[in-house]
């Protein structure tokens, strides 16, 4: 694969002259067309030790407007995002729409050097890897213009820099014990790249390989790649049909998950009690261990209107510590939110290690509101359940326990609890118009429930259904699962 | 201070259950109105340990919607918020306009307990708590309403509690050793405390004390300090005059230190290339220091269009390494940001230690362009000077070295880089509309930037005005600059 960029590509001073003030100008036009646009642009510039990833960068942030412009790099992770997923640290950075950012270091960084040193296995390379090609679609398809560069040099190549650098008493520090080390293992580091850039070039993220011996074909060439795609999503955005927002509004079988649950499940007030009461105790000492034990917990409540989701809540809030705890209640996204992809509004607020968030409706909102309401176009909502699959899959995997409730409610019950609702005082800031307008699109709910369920429990991340038309009974059940979570994943 | 609530206040059952439920709908109510109003609640739960500040907030999240509600507790320092400003961590969590947030450790807990472990001297307290003051003031006048509470009980009362906590198996937990070390500490910890609460107790932002002995006259008392100052700041929202936002066009002294800059000053190009280069070495290995040095650096630019801001940023950051530095360019606010105090969106990108930022414009905006344009109201842009000053001196107290560039220009020079600009393909991007406008009131800008380094221009944080017509001779002066900066700060 790198054969192609070790074949003596070079440029004369006076062809770049003469090409240089296009291209810049070009790449102006180009960024100002990404400031109007609704897409941002990501531009990860990887590649071999002394092959210029800064020098080209430098180079670039020369061309363009460093308005709108971001460039980042990682060193080792900070103690607030090794208690957060992989992932979190990349999504923090991620530019909204209109900007741009330029990543140094990556998402390949650690999975590759880890592997260059043995660190990790193979397979735990490619489980790294699978879940990047995963990250990227999900970039793409919301609308992240993502233009992946790698800068090749040759072993020799690199030699040779390294020592001509160590020459110059002004750039000797730009050679570190650590670049050598590199050097050292050139091969090994070639064999992992090789076998990383083929498993993640996809066709809506490649791999652009540019031969960086020579700087002036290096810049050159690489800076046309990141106009070429700038102009070419351009246009696109400019051509393509907007997608359609439609509401969608799909049946309920006869015979679904949540039409099976029986409603009738009661409990007596004095078993209630008593239960709360041992539950709440339980469930205060296992969230004191999940610090000890490194580990957080996340729980999501979906349901229909008045189905007891706030009052559920309240009844693990109150078993817990008020400092641990953050329950999250999702509403419109802001304009920041809304620039990004969807997810980026949960990422944000990821429980470190040792916390608990509560979500009162969640990201599940893609494939309910959003999908029956309109909000998002169906390609949106199709794609999100594998999508949140795995996000919730490197939710578990850095050690967050994940637990989703969907509260079930006959429609008589949820009839009750408006008027009763209407009738006190303190409870009416709870009913709005809108919930008498969702109410009658109760069918397509259940069926768009039905499915998100069908879908998106898994075993890391599973679906509880709770019977919901008692209170008593849905609270406890709900306690229980969370003390079941809590046992199980300490 | 304290006499005031070991007084036995308490409340009957009986009396206690009559009035909650009207509490209750009033404090739902009054979180109604902040959720449409224009203000954001922060409300400080302070007090005696064992005085229960969990236990009534837990109480208060009941009682509330917990929608736009956040609870918020710091235990040490995370490294991220060690690698910056003490005030970081606070900014990080302010709420948005119309949402709440209750603070169970806050700006008072590390001054208070340093203090009273010996950490910490007299005059560093004092000198905290006077930045405290100045912050809380800034807060309450940016729209934030902040309630500060303070749970009072006794020595006997907390020796009490600790043990009969201790003797029940299910509550055992929650008294630490820490917490009998407090207790040992009482008496400092009451002397400190009173010292603390009697020096930020102003006008705009009182310390409530509550008697928190009987749990019942706890919550009801400090709840309605809650809903009263909800209530009255609400009414205030609705009566109070709309601060008026106007242009503000000051004349500019005949002699001023703008003119008196003798913009005939000149660089020759061979001299300018010589001290380019050596320049630029210097900053590159005087910033790689500011690491191990554990400082960083903030750089400002301020200027009328076309001074040459960018140009002399690129100067800069060609001399560092890409992955240290960031280039910020002070846009219109997001809503997030509008939705908070105005330094809120450079506080939350501020560079930690180790890292440089340039902002091209910056916070001074508000006493330039926001003043000139009648963006910000008189009273806005009038106390702003000292907020910037206090904003720039907790910068400056974490170990930011902080440097602020005024680019001064001829009328002349700037019409003839203007038509540069639009003569030029790749430069015309550079030149609005706006600038055109802009330079009708250049005598109300430099009059407003004459104040603004008047005012502005500190020992820890100095303003250097750059003679801005030769762009060569400016940007070696800012290179400079920068090198003595680094020099006298490493």
């Amino acid at each position: 694969m790198f054969e192609t960029a070790e074949v003596g590509n070079h440029l004369e001073k006076s062809d770049y002259k003469r090409q240089e003030p296009k291209l810049r100008t070009a790449l102006l036009e180009a960024q100002r067309a990404l400031a109007g646009s609704n897409f941002s642009l990501v531009l990860i510039i990887g590649g071999v030790e002394g092959a210029g990833k800064t020098e080209f960068t430098n180079q670039l942030l020369e061309w363009l407007d460093a308005r709108g412009l971001a460039v980042h790099a990682w060193g080792a992770p900070t103690d607030e995002e090794r208690k957060r997923p992989f992932f979190w640290r990349f999504w923090r950075i991620l530019p909204p729409k209109s900007k741009a950012a330029i990543l140094l270091t990556s998402w390949y960084s650690e999975p590759i050097v880890g592997r260059v040193f043995k660190e990790t296995g193979q397979a735990e390379l490619d489980q790294r890897l699978d879940q990047v090609v995963e990250f990227e679609r999900m970039l793409v398809a919301e609308g992240v213009l993502l233009v992946k560069l790698w800068l090749h040099i040759s072993k020799s190549e690199q030699r040779r820099r390294f020592e001509k650098l160590e020459a110059d008493p002004d750039a000797r520090w730009r050679v570190t014990k650590q670049d050598w080390k590199f050097h050292k293992r050139y091969d090994k580091f070639r064999e992992v790249c090789e076998h990383a850039l083929m498993k993640t070039s996809t066709g809506e993220a490649p791999w652009h390989i540019v031969e960086a011996t020579d700087r002036r074909y290096r810049n050159l060439t690489a800076a046309r790649i990141v106009l070429d795609s700038l102009e070419r999503r351009v246009e696109e955005s400019r051509t393509a049909a907007k997608p359609e927002h439609k509401p969608d509004h799909p049946k309920p079988k006869v015979n679904n998950v949540i039409r099976k649950l029986d409603l009738g499940l009661k409990l007596d007030a004095d078993v209630f009690d008593k239960k709360l009461e041992k539950l709440q105790n339980r469930i205060g000492t296992l969230t004191r261990c999940l610090s000890k034990k490194e580990r957080s917990l996340i729980l999501a409540f979906e349901g229909p209107d008045a189905a007891g989701k706030g009052g559920a809540i309240r009844r693990l809030t109150q078993a817990m510590d008020a400092r641990l705890f953050r329950v999250d209640s999702v509403a419109a996204p802001t304009d920041e939110e809304k620039a990004r992809p969807y997810l980026w509004r949960f990422w944000r607020d990821l429980p470190r290690v040792g916390r608990v968030t509560l979500y009162d409706r969640s990201w599940y909102g893609r494939v309910l509101v959003e999908r029956v309401e309109g909000f998002a176009a169906a390609q949106e909502w199709r794609r999100a359940y594998a999508e949140i699959n795995a996000f919730e899959e490197q939710l578990a995997e850095s050690g967050i326990i994940v637990r989703k409730f969907w509260i079930a409610l006959s429609a008589d019950e949820q009839l009750k609890r408006f008027k009763d609702r209407q009738g006190t005082p303190y409870k009416q800031y709870k009913i709005t118009e809108e919930d008498w307008r969702n109410r009658a699109k109760w069918d397509a709910y259940e069926a768009a429930a039905c499915e998100m369920i069908e879908r998106t429990s898994t075993e890391h991340a599973p679906w509880i259904l709770v019977e919901g038309n008692d209170k008593r009974w849905a609270r406890i059940k709900i306690l229980e699962s969370v003390v079941e979570a809590l046992e199980s994943g300490l």
